[in-house]
């Protein structure tokens, strides 16, 4: 029989409760023993309860040293991800952290190290990896389907910008948004970036401009010749607007959008259907119970991680490169911003 | 090479100037000798001029006594349909005619018995048969690919309910408008009707209550067991509703309408695209070519014409039928009506 | 704040385990106390606990003698339902109870009347009126988008016939697959049926021939003189194809199928995508959330049931009426077989 | 009544014959009287009397020297597009001509110069803008609908590479295929391109890599601030890619690929439609008419021309940025080119 894993999971906001309530129903043979949070509450209290975890600490040393605990999911703030991806691994737990791991290439290349030579799992969580639509594509590169890759496109809008308190703190857009994109040309292509140039500018609130960009495009090289384009928006109007493609020798594959439902109304004015998903939570829900599926498949089974480690890092220096990209106006290597 | 064929056209009204200009610059090694028409005025004559026919006249005896002409072509009004076919089967001439042969059975079988006496060649106008969206689905199943049909589904719906003077003279819905879909669905099929059953009703003009139904839905029984689903009314504002669908034992196949486009546009309220083509010009203007295509390779290589004169007869009475089901309020064999 | 409800499930088998999961996990307030079923086995036990229902019995009367148990959920065979909301109804319970009430008519008018008497409430589950895409082609109607309905289709096809034994017992395709779609179209029409002709026949498995028909066609009158058309398989090899389609006086509502994902694959020889779902639980997983939540709201707000035991009565009639119309191949008026 | 254009065509190759065809058939009250081509056969003569045209010859003087000709149309050899505009223009002659006008930037410039101190009318055959897709989506723009445009993406594939001997002589991608989807981007967008970066390579064929790249990816900045993505492949093995879409301030329009039919066909494998059109005549058949027609409503009613000769001579400058920046590995901005 499967192995059960003990689990104490850091930071319960809105993302460690999806975490959690997946591990409490969809994740078979696993338990939640202590939720950790800088801010405990009774309600808090009361939905760990229902959820079937007894014990909610604000000390996430607890989960260190409880030596039943096998596994740390940390959901908490990304400044503390490093910090915590460290402690876990030295208490020789295995891990499963929200990206980024941290937004500083040195802590993260020393985050990674420590990992290594503790010799814990670890993988990150870019979900999107786990998307029914982008999955699908992705499959049908590794089954030859439609061949060698050779262009590909991911489109990714958000529905309405965070506030400019938040894009502030961000790290930018090429950090907080389109790091998910980074990783899924990655992804989807099965290859590495080698140079990226990037456009970008203020489009939808000149409020933006003294702080960061609202809009991007962006192509990039892959090493094996392969070539990507991204394009990013703070706000399609329209809802979130997720699409992938990738074109090969023997075909191409697509994913639209979800829709809410089948229905197509033809009136005397014209054909008309609901609108794409909000945002993110109603579009990628299903993918956060399969990264954990894939998660606890790698803790028993040994398969490789993806995203691992190294799959954050690479993405954090796409980001790094498409910033220096933007600034000094030409294409970048990604090898420049490695150091 | 081809063998030229000259043609004489009965009727250059919209349907006749269709063919007339399908056959003046769309088929190859045919040419229109001679148009006769009851009502001939100097825009016609020009218009001929243009189509390089240089004969237009009143008398369709010009075209039966033209020894030059191989082929009669009738787009007159259905009352003339079988009194033409008949001079021109007498007069050993090929027929393309349009729909129908005639309204009454017995003249329908005469006109027919005629032409096989005379050794000519018919061909009726039901044009859906080559339809680029139908002859797909009844390439599915010719090609094995969805396995025995078993259920044959046609929707059909008018965009807009023709004048009351013309419903009164239209022979009713079953024989006006149905007669299409009576005709698709055994094109589909590749069988014949054994039985139907259908109900109608007025639910779009209480002025057409005393004289015909606006609305009506049929199933019918094939001799093969399979069965057969129409549904039709007059008034679809949303535009001309033109779709079938074939069940089999190993598949499905459904054709869905025809867009003026492929735009589809996104907005925060909806997403949106054009709406369908308006009535038959707009959408089966590409089947009035193929069909000319396929009688003339009738006529050069002896190909089992389709739609026949015996098909049209088998409209014909399903017609019949499906009129008498509704009438008597049971289900109606074929055998019934035929006699 | 809302009135925490107790709750009894009776039969754990598929259906079972389904609605207790999500009165468990989704549905807000609710407690399932005690579990019922004929057969009691440690997994059942272990997966209750999980569940956070503690109690697991033989006996179905522990339930209805609970006086903390508000709500008795019945998902026992097809046979004890009536016997069980008998039950509940005298034990002043509120009922949720999968469908049919009964296949004899008698037996559910009878039990109707217990209810009514009782001054409980019964909902009868009828998923399919929750799933998101019927839902929304109701809507369209409701909304008065699509103006007054005028013809109802549903195609209803399952992927593969259930084995002879239950085919014997299940009173007929008409009783047992169909009755979702009488639903399907009473809801989508917003109106009662008068009348019905319906053809069936051995398309499938010729070892059906001697208990029960596979395929069938049917066409109703609604009262308001609306037209419906059902089309039914055993047998869709492609998956389980469930559509609707309300045509009205200003429009028409499609719903067609789910997929698995939006992936479309361009090839050198077509454009493909993946099968649409296998089976209803694939397809209608989430319209069994949406049921229970909607019986809540019933027994919470007071709102009218839908569908209610009257609407598992009219089903019922229906699909008396299609089989005596299949057996005395003729229409059958609704009210003819109601006595 | 609309004034009747009489015009001589110059070249009568494969898209010189389409115009031909049109001009006969689809465009009222216009008359070709004379075809110039360097090479005459039977054949072409047959042809030409067959579409009304007496005339054929050798000696393209013998179009600018009939006074009764009021338009030349120029589809030889792009080579000799500047010299026949130029000679047309001396003559006083209204001119279409096919894309380009040169490849030679000086050349184009004083070409344009002629065409203005003559005072005739220009417009050339950038026949996509004419797609009904594409100018759908234009339409969104253009009537407010999807808000001020962010981002114009253009998706362009061949199905298969020309000769290596065309490539040799062809300007090169930038200059040959992508041509077409920089006056695309302008056309949509309505604005025009500031700066532009490219990325190319040799994807499908190794023996490219001496001549050309056959793949390529570019971003460009139009002066508004928008931006816009290309993507180019010279080997799309399904067919004809052609795909547009403008993300707007309030919404986003996107047109995709036209396809050969609407059926669907559902097996045990998966859902399969048919390919996509194969190439340009099969999927911009009706835009080669639609730009005729506009072009003589600009004689006739003196409307904008579009696309203009400055609209040629654009996408030429942004065909030579984007062989600039290939070359040096930069962005470069429009103004470098233009000299």
């Amino acid at each position: 029989m499967d192995k059960k894993f003990v689990i104490g999971v850091i930071g319960a906001g809105r993302i460690g409760k999806i975490h959690i309530e997946n591990l409490a129903h969809k994740i078979p043979n696993v338990k939640v023993k202590i939720i950790a949070d800088v801010k405990i509450d009774e309600p808090l209290k009361q939905w760990a309860a229902e959820m079937g975890v007894l014990k909610v600490t604000q000390d996430a040393n607890e989960i260190f040293k409880d030596p039943e605990i096998d596994v740390v999911v940390i959901c908490s703030s990304t400044d503390t991800h490093a910090k915590f991806i460290i402690e876990a691994a030295k208490a020789r737990k295995h891990i499963f952290c929200e990206k980024p791991i941290d937004t500083d290439l040195k802590r993260i290349k020393e985050t990674l190290r420590v990992v290594k030579s503790s010799n814990v799992k670890l993988m990150i969580g870019f979900n999107r990896r786990f998307d029914h639509n982008f999955k699908r594509v992705r499959e049908s590169v590794v089954s030859g389907l439609i061949g060698t890759p050779q262009i590909i496109k991911v489109t990714s809008r958000d529905p309405a910008p965070p506030p400019l308190e938040y894009i502030k703190v961000s790290g930018g857009l090429f950090m907080d948004m389109t790091i998910h994109d980074w990783d899924m040309v990655r992804y989807l292509a099965g290859d590495e970036v080698e140079e990226i140039f990037a456009y970008g500018g203020v489009l939808i609130n000149p409020k933006f401009a003294k702080i960061d960009i609202d809009t991007a495009v962006a192509i990039l090289k892959f090493k094996n010749g392969a070539m990507g384009i991204i394009d990013n928006s703070r706000q399609a109007v329209y809802g979130y607007d997720q699409r992938v493609e990738i074109f090969g020798s023997k075909g191409c594959a697509m994913a639209d959008n979800d829709t809410p439902n089948t229905a197509h109304i033809y009136t005397a004015d014209h054909t008309m259907s609901d609108k794409i998903p909000y945002f993110f939570l109603e579009r990628y829900m299903g993918s956060y119970v399969s990264e954990l599926q894939a998660f606890f498949d790698y803790l028993r089974n040994n398969k490789d991680p993806s995203p691992s480690g190294e799959d954050a890092l690479k993405d954090n220096l796409i980001a790094l490169a498409a910033k220096r990209s933007l600034d000094e106006h030409r294409p970048v290597k990604i090898e420049e911003v490695d150091k």
